[in-house]
C-alpha cells in the first residue's frame, strides 16, 4: 500500500482490513509523516501523547487483528527529525506529510483476536494454540 | 508468538526453535520490555552492556540460525522511554514488563549456521552458495 | 544476503536485484556499519547528509523497485552508537564495518516502478491497481 500527503495511516490500514476481511496480518512501513506517539500510564490507564511533525518514519511495525467485531491495529514506530535524532514508541496516529509512505502488509490465514487482560490492563493478542 | 509479563524474550524464541527444529528464520517484534543492549568492544571481544527498564520495544529484528548444534539467535532492537527518546543496538536479553510482546517469526526451509570468523572476531551467518 | 567488512550495502542489493531481475521486494537488515543518512530539503530538493561511523544498524527497512529501466532502492534505517543513542532516517549509503550485515529480502512477483510526482517533488512507488 502506498499512501500520499494528507492520508491518515492507521485509518487507511483499518479500512483495507475491513474491506478485504484480512484475518490477521503484520505490517511494516516507512515514509515521511506527522506522528503522534503515546506512552501508556498504567495508573491512569491512558496514553500520554506527544506529536512529532515533518519527520522520517524510519521504521514502523504493526499487527492487524480483531476485537469484538472491529479491526484492531497495534503499531510501533521510530521517527527521525532533521538532526537525525530518533524518537518513537506506540503509534497513536500518523498522517503522511510531503512525500509518501510505503507499507508492506503480510497477511496470515488465521483470524486473530485481541482481548482485554487485566492485569496488566492491556489488550493482548490471542493466538489460541500458541 | 505472544509473550506476557515476566517472560524472557530470547529464551522463549530459543526454546521454540529447538522444539520445532526451525532450520532458520527471521523475526520481528514489538511490545513493552526491560531490555539489555551490548555494544561490542573489538579490543576486549566483549559486549559493554546497558539496561533500559519499562520501555516500549519500538522495533526488534532478528535471525535464528545454528552454531555447533545449538540455536544461535542474533537480535537488534530499538526501545523508547516515556520521553519518547530512542535507544538500542545489539540485544543481549529482554523480559516482558507490564503488557505483552508480539513476535512474528518467518521460517525458512534452509538450515543456516553461524561460524566464528576472525577477523573480525565475530560469529557470522553462513549462507553456503551466497 | 550476508555482507562483510568493507561491502557497500545499497550497491550489493542493487547488483543482486539487477542480476536476479527481482520484480520488486521488501528488505530488512541489521549489522555493524558506517552509514550516511539524508534529510530531504523540499526547498533545495536535496538531501542534507550526515555520517555515523562504527554504529550498530538497529533496523533497516527498504523496498526494491524500478525507475526508467534501472533498479530503484529506497531504504530507511536506525543506527545506535556506543552510548546506545539512536539516530536515523533516509539511508543514502552504508558500508559494513567490523562484523557483518544480515539482510532478508522478500521478493514479490509483481514488477513495481517509481515515478517522479511533483508535488511533492519526490519519487513515489506506483502500485497500479492500488
Amino acid at each position: 500500500m502506498v499512501l500520499r500527503q494528507g492520508d491518515d495511516v492507521l485509518s487507511n490500514i483499518e479500512e483495507l482490513a475491513e474491506k478485504e476481511k484480512i484475518p490477521s496480518a503484520n505490517f511494516t512501513g516507512m515514509g515521511f509523516v506527522n506522528a503522534k506517539f503515546g506512552f501508556f500510564n498504567f495508573e491512569t490507564k491512558e496514553y500520554e501523547p506527544k506529536e512529532f511533525s515533518k519527520v522520517e518514519l524510519a521504521s514502523m511495525n504493526g499487527t492487524i487483528a480483531w476485537q469484538k467485531g472491529k479491526v484492531s491495529i497495534h503499531a510501533h514506530g521510530v521517527v527521525t527529525d532533521k538532526t537525525f535524532a530518533a524518537f518513537g514508541g506506540h503509534l497513536l496516529s500518523a498522517t503522511v506529510d510531503t512525500g509518501s509512505l510505503e507499507i508492506l502488509i503480510t497477511i496470515h490465514d488465521k483470524k486473530l483476536e485481541r482481548t482485554l487482560e487485566d492485569p496488566p490492563g492491556a489488550n493482548v493478542l490471542q493466538l489460541g494454540a500458541n
